[in-house]
This record gives structure tokens, sequence and C-alpha cells, in this order.
């Protein structure tokens, strides 16, 4: 392009002034002369060029879907507390090396930053690997915590269905080392309250065990080698039929067509206690330790959440795997059952909105000792659940407040701008929530249209004759009622008719 | 190493028995020494090199930095959700081509991602450029709101003094076409206020206008090209004395002594509406059409500041230019003034806790047709804010709570495990904040020195007796008092009993 070469010129044209130690004035010129130039073809550029979008597989939250997302917060929030968590948080990146080795071959997704110089950096792929790191580094051997935030993974965005690549983990998780079951047990209960909580409709908590799978997979005649490969087909179970699964097995990993088949009756089972108890009597299965184990600590948890009251929605199923490697023990998996929905129009496809498990081996990976401490949690799925909230929501005729003003102060007649801003003050400093239009005289029709618009449920009206009454005139939106308070009992008014708000 | 050089000839065995299509289960045999001859190599590196770190410049926030964390965020918002602003968010990445060009000199310091296929991306260096993409992207032109997030620059943190490269910002912006400085005393307004209510001591507001800088640099004769670089050089007054920064203007920058000096006499000028009528007669000022325009908007802001009651911490002053390009109104800044605190030990030396301005032109960069949308809006720089508080907080003799639990479940005898899961599950159901220990049998004096390390107020007692009698004991830590009360009735007991927790 033309004009790049005449920028460049101008550029040689400064380096020589600049090393002859011309006249300042006249580098001066010369510069301001080159950044006119590199402005304007920026500017031309751009022209061509720019788009006005969020990098893929991210989204804004306007006022109206950030309403929605504080909601499902606050109930998330109130459960975590409610169970007397702790709250970190950790920096939105790690060493790379931080998270190397963690996830698989999901390790793929991780998002790396630029080498810029210094230290080799990867955005956290989840909150549990950054939680491990927390208790190595401040040698915490006992902790209760929750943790919401955003993580990152490069997967293929289904953003209509809730997936992105910028997305909110709420996970709570209980580290130490404690009698079986009883911290497991408690976060199937957090898992069941907060979907009551929320009202997402019917589901079910599927519960398995690492160590019950493995002993299925040798009772079956599964190579030990295969275990894992043959633990990620297994995991497809929830999107794909048996059928496929086991050609797949047979086919591409090259197990024999009867360990299938014996896999294939195991993996059909779900139930509950009944069911465990049949397994402990199986010839095979009660011979083999791993199985036995897990087989007798999930009774233990079943007896738990038979006391906690909430088996009815507790499925033991021996199809669920679970992708990630650091899984130990126990793991499970809440899906929303497809529900009938008479807010919803078409019906939302959904997945699993939470799942965990026990991880008794990760935070020994970054001890310099390999000093284990054991870990189980849950992690809740926020942004289907928000995506389920909001196609609720639009389909429902609720109007969603996105502030919390109180009172707009208006004015009836011009020129009260400076009465407008000292009433306004007052409340400001009293802690009422309160608006004014940034108008010097605006209509009081366009005042009370603002009202209308945005909820808000009071307007203080300033007026020549209030003004002389030491009155301000309070009008109830919703019925239109007007009374005159006093001034120094307006406070306490708009706090009293407020008060359900 | 041998070792790496065994690996690799095992990952030749294993490729040769592949390409010969040997029995699958002998492939699967060689594939897993290889992967284990791999974790052994992988393990033994990491011993030696392992950094048990969070990234330069970053660090993770524990329960109690996370209490004192939540305080200062809820008196921030508190202000921003009195004055009527919506919350939105926005991802925590940009597209590259959102952040050039916005940021002058400070670009070097943006965090890059690292091209990985796709689009080319930032980590965000600010709210505000995300706030003004945001607008255009939606075509609003007419939005009260805050943001509470996390920014990134690579600057050489100073975390000593509260400066970190992944920091809070807490920003409030007005967007929209208003009546002059309505807004922008609005925004004054607020941080007067949060800076009140978190009672950081003594501080002084510093307010310019950039049409007055410029004003100011014409008539001292500074040529137009050098207005940038000059503002810059002023900008460093707050840290470094007048002689230094009028040996830059002159030496480095090539300003003649006689201009530099003509600027010494206004840069150290400050008051407040005095000080704006006597620039307004200043003869040469008052001749230039920016700074005239400048002025009589300053002089309009400092009435409404009068009507709010603050002009008291509000300063007029000259000196102050702020780094950002973007600015083209008012610009403001918030210091704490350094104090005698009983509670610090050494002093801590803080700069500005927080700033801003207006800026009209930012938005029409967005827009495809260059549509303006004049705004204006303060950043509160929280990570000082929190510097000061936790040294405050580590001095005093406070102690602060990181869980809300208001009872602990506890059993005096053996074999009541079951008991206490039954008990506590009816209190969370009940939305009581209630703790166990996860054991089978904890010592009574163990659950009461959980109370007294946690700061848990109340105890619920199972015991034989009392299951017997229907009755559960709750105990008051603090005066030891026992109280029968009758399980019924203990839901609204330890209700009342915490009301004030």
């Amino acid at each position: 392009m033309a004009e790049e070469a005449a920028v460049r010129a101008q550029a040689e044209t400064v380096r020589r002034l600049k090393q002859d130690k011309a006249d300042p004035d006249e580098i001066a010129k010369e510069v301001a002369k080159l950044l006119d130039m590199k402005a304007q073809l920026g500017a031309d550029e751009g022209k061509h060029k720019f788009v006005l979008k969020t990098p893929k597989g991210t989204r804004d939250f306007g006022p109206k879907e950030m309403a929605i997302r504080e909601r499902a917060f606050k109930a998330i929030i109130s459960c975590f507390k409610r169970h007397g968590a702790e709250v970190i948080d950790t920096p939105v990146f790690e060493l790379k090396e931080t998270l190397t080795g963690k996830y698989g071959e999901d390790s793929k997704l991780i998002y790396d930053l630029k080498d810029q110089g210094g230290e080799l950096l990867s955005l956290r792929y989840d909150l549990t690997v950054p939680f491990a790191r927390y208790l190595a580094m401040n040698k915490i051997t006992n902790m209760k915590r929750y943790h919401v935030a955003k993580v990152y993974r490069r997967d293929n965005p289904a953003m209509t269905r809730g997936r992105y690549r910028e997305f909110y983990q709420c996970d709570f998780d209980i580290a130490g080392q404690f009698d079986p079951m009883i911290p497991d047990a408690e976060c199937l209960k957090i898992v069941h309250e907060i979907l009551s909580d929320l009202e997402l409709g019917d589901f079910v908590i599927k519960v398995n065990d690492r160590r019950i799978l493995d002993g299925m997979f040798a009772v079956c005649g599964v190579p030990d080698s295969k275990f894992r490969t043959i633990c990620s087909s297994v995991d497809k179970l929830d999107k794909v039929p048996w059928e496929e699964v086991r050609s797949e097995m047979v086919g591409e990993k090259g197990l024999s067509p009867e360990a299938a088949d014996r896999i294939g009756e195991y993996v059909q089972l779900h139930g509950g206690l009944d069911l465990i108890e049949r397994l402990l009597q199986d010839p095979k299965l009660s011979q083999n330790k791993q199985a036995k184990e897990g087989l007798g600590d999930m009774k233990l948890l079943f007896e738990y959440l038979t006391l906690f009251g909430i088996t009815g929605k507790i499925s033991f199923d021996l199809s669920l795997a679970r992708g990630l490697d650091y899984y130990t023990g126990v793991i499970f998996e809440a899906v929303l059952l497809q529900q009938e929905n008479e807010h919803v129009e078409e019906p939302v496809s959904v997945g699993s909105v939470a799942g965990g498990g026990r991880y008794d081996g990760l935070v020994g990976m970054f001890d310099p000792k390999g000093r284990k401490v054991p870990c189980v949690g849950v992690s809740i799925g926020i942004e289907r659940i928000f995506s389920i909230l909001e196609q609720r929501l639009e389909a429902s005729e609720e109007k969603i407040r996105t502030t919390e003003t109180q009172v707009l102060v208006a004015s009836a007649q011009k020129k009260l701008l400076e009465e407008r801003l000292k009433l306004i003050s007052e409340l400001w400093d009293a802690g009422i929530k309160a608006e004014m239009l940034y108008k010097k005289n605006p209509k009081l029709l366009n005042q009370l249209q603002y009202c209308e618009d945005t909820g808000i449920p009071l307007v203080a009206i300033v007026g020549e004759q209030e003004l002389k009454d030491g009155v301000v005139k309070l009008r109830i939106v919703a019925t239109r009622e007007e009374v005159n308070v006093r001034r120094e009992s307006l406070v306490e008014e708009i706090r009293i008719r407020t008060r359900q708000c």
C-alpha cells in the first residue's frame, strides 16, 4: 500500500533527525506528522476489518441476565454457607505446570497465555486443581471451602444448550482425613438441597465408585492396561446406546467380546440399597478387593442418605464413570429429568447440572513429600441452570427489576434542579436508594414514565408550594395515590412503604 | 539421560507392534509399560523442578482475606445500588483488536493469550473499554451500570503496597447525553460516600479537566504536538518535585524554559470556587476557548458539589493530569492523606484509591458509524483499600469469623452418629447454618474446642437421656450456659439466640 510506504518514509525522516540531533521542535513536528499518518492508516484499516463481538464461546451478561444469575448464586451460596463452608479465591491463571498432567486427554482444551517473558501461564480449567494447589502450598490438611468463579475450556461451544468456553463453576469441597462417607454424604445432601431450592423440576443423582468400576472391569476379564480406556467408553453411555459402546470396546479397543458382554450386564444395573446388597453377594464381585471396599462404602453412604431422607432421588448406577482422571472413590452426577414444563415452549435438552466425587491423591501430587490430603467435593454446573432459568423467565410474564431504586426524586415545575439535588443528597446520606433524571428541567410525565419502565415504586416530588410548606409530595406509582409528607419524616415514610421490596 | 533413551526404545517397540498388527493384548501390555516409564520420568522431573506458587503479581485470597474483601465489596456495591445502577458482566478476555489503540503507552502491559488457532485474545486491562464495547455492540445510548471484576496488567508488582498484576476494579459509569455536570457530580458524590463509609481516614478528591489542561498548555506556549507528552510529565507531579518535572520538559522534551516556567506557575494552583473564579478572570486563560469551557463547567460542578455538601474534601488541582488517553473532560482522583493511625504500626504508603473522568469519544471508536455516547465514570482501586483494611485488622485484636455457622451438632456419648445426622439434616432443611464433626465418635471436648476456634455460638448436644425425653441440650458457648429445648422448638430457639449474629 502506498500509505504504508509513506509512513515508513516518514519514520525514516524522524530517525535521521534524531540521529543528527536536530532542533527538538523540528523533531517534534515530524513525530506528530508520523503519528497522524499512523493513526489515519489505523483508522482506515479499522473501518474495513473491525468486528464488534465477544470472543467465541463467551458472552456478556446484561442487567437482566445478571439478575437471574444473582438469584441462582444466592441459592447456591446460601446452601454452601448453611453447611459451614469458608470461601477462598485463587488467580484466574496458574503456572502452566500446575495444570499439567491433571486432566488426561482434556488437557488440549486448556487456554495458554502468550509467552511475553517471565512465567508460562494457563487459564484455570476447573476450581479443583487450584484448590489442591492451595492446600498443598499452605500445608492445610483440613478445610471445608466453597469457590464460585469462572473457568476456561477451549471446547466447541454449544451456547444454546448452555455450553460456553468461559463459564462459572460453584464448587464445595471437604478436605481432610475423616471417618468414611460422612463428608461424601454431605456433598450429596448439598446437591439435593440446591436442585430442590432452584425448582428446576425432577432430577436424579447417579452415584458410583471408581473402585467398584475397577473391580467390575477386573472380574469381567478386562486387562489392567485397558481399565482407563474402557472406563471412558463406559462414560459415553449417557449419550450413546450400549451397542455402539460395545462395538467401540471390541472393535477399536480390542476387548474380547465375552468381556464386553459381561460389562454390558453390569452397566445396565441401577438401583438402591437392594442392588448394593445383591452385588455384595455377587460370586465374582465379592471376591474382588476393590469392588468389595467400594460396595461396603456405598452401603454406608446409602445408610447416611437414608437418615438425610434423600434416597428417593439417588440412583446407584453402574454405568456412571465420569471423565476426569483424578477421582479415586465415590463419584456422582446430577441429571435433570426431561419434564413437561408449561413455561418452556421447546423442551430444553439439558445434561448433567452437577457432579463430583472423591479425589484422595490430587493434593499429594503438589506436596513435595507426596503427603496426601483426602478430598471430596461437588461442582454445580451453573451455566446450564442459567439457560433454563432464562428461558423460563422469557416465556413467563414476570417482569424482572434490574435496579433496587426505592424512589425517584422529581419536580413538577422548572428551575428546581437545585432542590432536587439537595433532596436526593439527603436521601442517599440516609441510605435510601434514589435516582433522578439528569436534566435541568425534566417533564413530570417523563419522570413518571421512567418509574413505570424501571419499576421504581415511589416518586418524591418537589414543587414550589411543597417547598414553602416544608413537605414533599410522595406518589405511589402503582396506585397513583399522592400524599404530602413532612420533609423530616420522608426517609422513614419511604422505608416503611418499600419494606416489602 | 538413560531413562529417556529407554522410553524412546519402548515407544519404538510399540510403534512396530502396531505396524505389524500384533495381538491387541500384547500391544496394550507394551503401551502400559511405556506409559509407566513416561510417568516415572515425569515424576522424577517433577521432584526437581516443580515450584508451588501462584503466578508473579497474583495471590490467593484465604478465608480471612475473603471476609475483609467481602466487607469492602458490600460497602461499595451498596453505594452503587443506592445510586440506581444496574450491573453487567463481560468476559475476562476480549478480542485483541478491541483493546488496541485505547491505552497509549500502557498497551505494552496487556496480557495476550497464546495463538492456539482461532481468534487473537487479550485479558481485559480495565472495565471501561469493555463497557464501551458493550454499549456500542448493543446500541445502548443510555445506561447507569456498575461492574466489579478482575483486570490484568503486566506491571511490576509492588504487592506490599497493594499493587498486583491481577486486581479488582469496582466501576460505576453513567452513559448518555445529559445536561452538563449532573452525572459528573454524582460520580464524585459516590467516591465521597464510599471513602467515608469505609472509614479509611482523611482523604481529598482532586479534580481537573482535560480542556483546562489543554488550554493552559496553549496559553503557556506549548506547541500542539507536545500537548500529550507534556501532559504525561505533569502527571508525574504527585510523585516527583516540580524541579525534576521541569527539567524533563525542557531537557528531554525540548520545551522552552519560559513555557515550562509558565506551566510551573499554573500547576501549583489548587483550591475551590475562588480559584475557578480567579482563573475565569485570568487574562490569558479566559481567552482560550477550551479552558473557558472547562472552567465554566468546573464552576457548575462546584455548585452541584456544594448542594451535596462535599466541597470540603474536593480540591480543584491544576496538577492533576491522569494517564489514560481516552479522557475528554472532567478528571478526578481520590488520595488518602497520610494519617497518624493508632492501629497501624508502620505507616502505609498509599497513593490514589479511586479515579475517573469523562470519556465522550470512546464508545464512538467502536461504533461502525462513529456515533458518540458521552460517558463519565469512576473506578475504585480496591486492592489498596484491602491492603489498608488487612493491615489494620492484623494490628487490631478483632477476631474475624470466616463462616456463619450458627450451631454445632454434637454428642456427649458414643454411637450417636445416626442421631447427629438426623438432627443436622432437620436443621439444614429448616435453613439453620449447622456443622458437625466428621467423626463417628468425637469427644465432647473436641467438639466444644471446635466452636471456640471457629466462633460458633451454639452447640446442640444429643445424648441418650435427651433422646428419651424428646429434648436437645443447647449450650451457649460464650457463657457455658446449658438449657434443654424441646426438639420441635429447637429451630426457633436457635433463630432467636443467633438473631444478632
